[in-house]
């Protein structure tokens, strides 16, 4: 069983409207929900690519309830979320049909209490020992400590259990710290850990913080990887354009997928990048098309970075 | 008991953001939650200014048990909502910190079966004999018969319970014809219904169509009124700067209680105003600012317009 944490679970909302203006009332012409926060899309792809998954974190509130609903449908998908008083945040996308455009709006999130947490800590230490890979992802709820992820990432190395980390900021900062297996930063998380705007000096400075393998999010330029095995740079043969929310999810899924087997790590890079960009061109936020996945795994060939 | 209908329902959301930008991603500082919907807004109103008040409508999903548990809390008003398949539709308001605006997303409603307005049918007539007083408030969600405030009027007039209807477009166009006690539109929606954009030439032009009295919220500049007894103007000592959302819902909640008083026309209006003026006061949207509300009623001397 792969296990993925989410602190800060959302029930992700899309509304479609005409224009968004600013001041104006707008009529929703479509509404969208699904179950949200980084570590539930990572749950849900591993599950859609065959794998047992277990999503951990908090639910609350009507919200919470909502979250649940919907992830119990999910074939490979155990529910192992800890309630909590307070509600599940909420994010809003408006998709504005004139422009394409998306506007975000996303709410903070419920306050932890310190008992809630410790419930958490319990659930987690009961999860890790049947677990091949842990993956910790996205922002912190109010209330809980900010070095939680560091904690969580000493938990799961004490167990032998590798850890993906996938946040920002100071949980990031700390986490690197406590060495995770591994991280994958987009270019301004890497730069606000690191200092550095060049990638590849700031991968390989997040490595030195104490991250063995650091894989970076570029965006339309792929993904560049500083590993114990190497360096790597994969980009997809063209630019294809859609809807990025959850390439990045999705790459996380794809390297956790690769840790378990223990794959290659231009293997690894090469599922990630097709399975990222496979994302990018489904027409639903954090989906993913099947035949650009295939076809992308044939065409991808990380390059080797001096 | 004052009865008020409220067939779309809502739950409220109010953002703060620092400032709203199309196509940015924005952290939400504050989130507040209300139950609303015009109907639901007026009922909190009366059971504010001391009156029983049972409110009806549809409500259905996580968002309509959310709307119900914070209705459950305010004392006396009577929770008869009939339950719906469909989820009750949320309301954002987005305000940004930086220019004061508010930005509205409103999400359409539930589908409204056959046989859930069936049910709702049964309930209203069995409240009617219950009712002073009935308003019937806000749009229709889809489903529900365009027509459905003409046969409603009628039902209560057959009851012999007077209403008033407060709504828009073709529901109103409909409603007046059949023959309400009172409709209570703002200067677009008279203009819609008429065709005429002089509000006192469209306020006598709505009454030829079959209301029994119009009286028309004119924002900053008041109310007018053309009822029966004569036709007056009212319209506040001065400006008040403030929020404008949920001030025509507390100018209905006024009539009503006026109208089960049965007290002379002036002294309604007087109400009206005065509690309309104290809502666009008070910090939170949909409620009403005691002091402006008693210093406003010594105050306002509706005009007769000859």
């Amino acid at each position: 069983m792969i296990l993925t944490v989410t602190l800060n679970t959302a029930l992700d909302i899309t509304y479609r409207v005409r224009s968004l203006r600013p001041h104006a009332s707008h009529r929703v012409s479509e509404v969208i929900e699904r179950p949200g926060g980084k570590g539930v899309n990572v749950g849900r792809v591993l599950a859609a690519l065959g794998h047992e998954v277990t999503v951990t974190g908090f639910a609350g509130g009507g919200t919470g309830r909502a979250v649940r609903d919907r992830l119990a449908g999910t074939e490979g998908l155990t529910d192992a979320l800890v309630p909590v008083a307070g509600a599940t945040r909420r994010t809003i996308a408006v998709v504005d049909e004139r422009s394409g455009d998306t506007t975000q709006l996303n709410e903070p999130g419920p306050q932890i209490a310190p008992a809630e947490w410790g419930a958490f800590l319990d659930a987690y230490a009961g999860l890790l020992p049947g677990a091949e890979a842990v993956a910790l992802c996205g922002s912190l709820p109010p209330g809980v400590p900010v070095g939680a992820y560091a904690g969580l990432i000493r938990a799961a190395r004490s167990a032998g259990v590798p850890v993906l980390l996938d946040t920002s900021g100071e949980p990031l900062r700390r986490g690197v710290a406590a060495r995770p297996d591994v991280i994958k930063p987009n270019a301004d998380e890497l730069a606000e850990l690191t200092g550095s705007h060049d990638p590849l000096r700031a991968t390989e400075a997040a490595r030195r913080r104490g991250a063995h393998a650091v894989v970076t999010s570029l965006g339309p330029d792929g993904l560049l990887a500083a590993t114990p095995e190497g360096r790597w740079r994969a980009t997809a043969p063209a630019r294809l354009p859609g809807n990025p929310t959850g390439a990045g999810d999705s790459a996380v899924a794809a390297l956790l997928s690769g840790l378990v087997a223990d794959a290659p790590w231009p293997v690894r890079l090469r599922h990630a990048l097709a399975l990222s960009a496979a994302t990018v061109r489904a027409p639903a936020a954090g989906e993913f098309d099947r035949e650009t996945y295939r076809d992308l795994l044939d065409r991808v060939r990380p390059t080797a970075v001096p």
